[in-house]
């Protein structure tokens, strides 16, 4: 039986994964691929330490060089992320002839057209199926099982930090601080929890899922992005009152040939089934022409599911090496479409806003919403004889502009202390 | 642009779906393919008659010669299902060296090692993503992105029909012929429902599928299947008490090497994702030792997500002819892993028993119960001082032979009018 080698790039958690997966399967892989797939030689900094018995460790060398000029490496698995030596690797990599596959969500988001042009013109082939989603299969899907459709909206909980910390923030009536702290200490949120809790990560993965989508690439600048930090229990309380649970949605749609993408809270309806994906779960919801409404569920991260999605790019590549089959499938982004600019996209609202206990109040508030064009479909007041009153308000589908015009001219009222929070909310599914 | 001919046998539901997929996205299906897909002969019954208008009708021929030996047609496109002439028009097909794309389950099920090992024999792509779980992406899947993984489960829902017909019940309390009836005059069930209601369907969807996934042949004949006509509203009400939901299961499971593979209506906690799959969608579960659990879902059926699985597959077989990489991904069922009795598997049981209302009944069953080993988790009383009396019991997880031993002897205690009926639960995802 021929032996395909694989040269890793990073043994930290999902290369320790990857290599545990290629080691405890390695039987069944081989019989699916027909050929065996050995991890030859492993790439790290030269302080790696390695933990007693860890397999694959007597592979590890810490000479690029070495790494890149081995010409019975074919295929190369870049798992230290960021964007500077593993952007570097990468191309080296693709440069050699080497098929390349990797989980790095930030840099295909910023990199991507670049690395897969030159793939394309190397004859290699360049698999990313653990940069979004994690273990979930959603880009292959996308580019093959569904690629008969024309696909109008990406829709998901594609960040797992931020979903384990709002559902126990949900289910425990906590604050924010509070549960991230514990979610750092038990590993589920890293020690700078900014790129997944300020929404950046959910932002790199929807540009990938996005520009494979809607066959045009969707720039990571393009896409407006909120994280979940300005999430309070009361916000959570008042949606469970209206009906609705609170997610960091990742939402991209094609209206009329042009894209939207945005990142942020949302409120859904309780009853959808993206509303019961919880924990460190994520879900992906797609609509396309043919297929209507399909959804993926998954783990979004971890060391043996995001392996999982390596292993099966692995074994692709490896189909691709016996059948000399490469770039069998390339970039689809072979349309442009413009993308709105945040405040032309739509939505409806709910808005918290702290103000005076006293008559009139409402009628101030409601005379500007009407100015801008604002419908209101319910409103709420709590905490009536309290310090603390507010006043809920829900919109009907508006424009982002006359929403942020309204908050602008509200905040200057007498009556209002201030706007406690704005949140958005998808009830059209 | 290169042309790629394709072959469709049948214009029914699914093939109206597909020449209207293949006409309406036509630009970017070919941009994605780099040839165009050209739908160039439908065989029909020489008695079809095609609506005023409708796409395709001028390609229709009936004549069975003209059809395969057109050496012009690369691809075909079986959907007249059953197993009598399609199976001898896939195989005539395969012969001609033709690749061929089906959404025949049942054909599948049936004849599916002699039709791979015959397009194996005959180097051509046999591909049928959409004979289970009709639009959702499943079958790639599990041969691709989950391919690294060795799978302990597969279970879902995966007949539309009855969970349709299973929602309206528990909805809006009503009995099941009631709704049948409803569901036949909308077109969302057969006039003859046997294969959906009876589980037939489910159990053709549950081998192909447990087959890929334990990459051993689970035939049709090793499939225990229950359908749902013995499911009642009292039923569904109980189940809601006991914090269950009632849906019509696909069970696939791979403990210490055997597989138990098994169709029936199934009780699963009210906050299981599944349970919330809901009307004609279908929802499958799959747990892998590197991914965990992902779910996929969708709908199950209807022309055109129907049709998006077959186009997607046609899709991928005009990107084999392009790079010539025929049977780049083969029959995966190379291992032979004996299949369980259905009287070795075990669950946890719901009974539902009408008895006489007089001190003692409840002892004299749960002295037969002890004798056979199964342990009670709950108890309840319904109806007392009616003619009504029910006693509901839910087991904990014991052997199928101890619990059907069990109800041949409490059917003969005096004080049992009749056991009314016995459903399995699922508790542990």
């Amino acid at each position: 039986m021929s032996v395909i080698n694989i040269g890793l790039i990073g043994l930290g958690t999902v290369g320790k994964g990857v290599v545990k997966i290629l080691h405890d399967n390695r039987e069944n892989i081989q019989r699916k691929v027909g050929a065996e797939l050995k991890i030859s030689k492993i790439l790290e900094r030269p302080d790696y330490q390695p933990q007693p018995g860890q397999i694959g460790a007597e592979l590890i060398i810490s000479d690029a060089d070495e790494f890149f000029n081995d010409p019975s490496i074919a295929i190369v698995v870049e798992l230290i992320g960021g964007t500077g030596a593993a952007r570097e690797y990468i191309m080296r990599a693709i440069r050699a002839k080497k098929h390349v596959i990797t989980a790095n969500k930030e840099l295909i988001a910023k990199y991507g057209r670049e690395i897969l042009e030159l793939a394309e013109a190397n004859g290699v082939d360049f698999y990313f199926e653990a940069s979004a989603g994690g273990g979930i299969p959603i880009i292959r899907p996308l580019k093959q099982c569904l690629a008969a459709n024309n696909i109008s909206k990406v829709m998901g909980i594609i960040n797992g930090t931020t979903n384990y910390i709002l559902t126990k923030m949900t289910n425990e009536n906590r604050e924010f601080n509070e549960v991230l702290h514990e979610a750092q200490e038990i590993g589920y949120a890293e020690a700078d929890p900014t790129s997944d809790v300020e929404g950046y990560d959910a932002a790199y993965k929807l540009s990938i899922l996005a520009s494979i989508a809607f066959n045009a690439r969707v720039s990571i600048d393009d896409i407006y992005f909120e994280g979940i930090t300005k999430i309070s229990p009361k916000d959570i309380e008042y949606a469970r009152e209206l009906g609705y649970t609170i997610k960091l949605l990742a939402i991209a749609k094609e209206v009329n040939g042009e894209i939207e993408a945005r990142v942020h809270p949302t409120m859904i309806p309780a009853n959808h089934p993206l509303a019961s994906v919880n924990d460190a779960f994520n879900g992906i919801f797609v609509n396309g022409d043919a297929v209507d409404d399909v959804m993926f569920y998954g783990r979004g991260a971890g060391s043996l599911p995001t392996g999982s999605a390596v292993v099966g790019d692995i074994i692709d590549v490896a189909r691709n090496i016996k059948f000399n089959s490469h770039c069998r499938i390339a970039c689809t982004c072979f349309l442009e479409k413009p993308v709105k600019n945040m405040f032309d996209v739509e939505s409806a609202y709910y808005l918290r806003l702290h103000v005076v206990d006293q008559p009139g109040v409402l009628a101030g508030i409601a005379g500007i919403f009407a100015k801008q064009n604002v419908s209101i479909s319910s409103v709420i007041q709590k905490g009536k004889g309290t310090p603390d009153v507010e006043l809920v308000f829900v919109t009907e589908v508006v424009k982002e502009a006359d929403l942020q015009e309204s908050i602008k001219q509200i905040i200057e009222l007498p009556t209002v202390y201030k706007v406690s929070n704005v949140i958005r909310v998808e009830n059209g599914f």
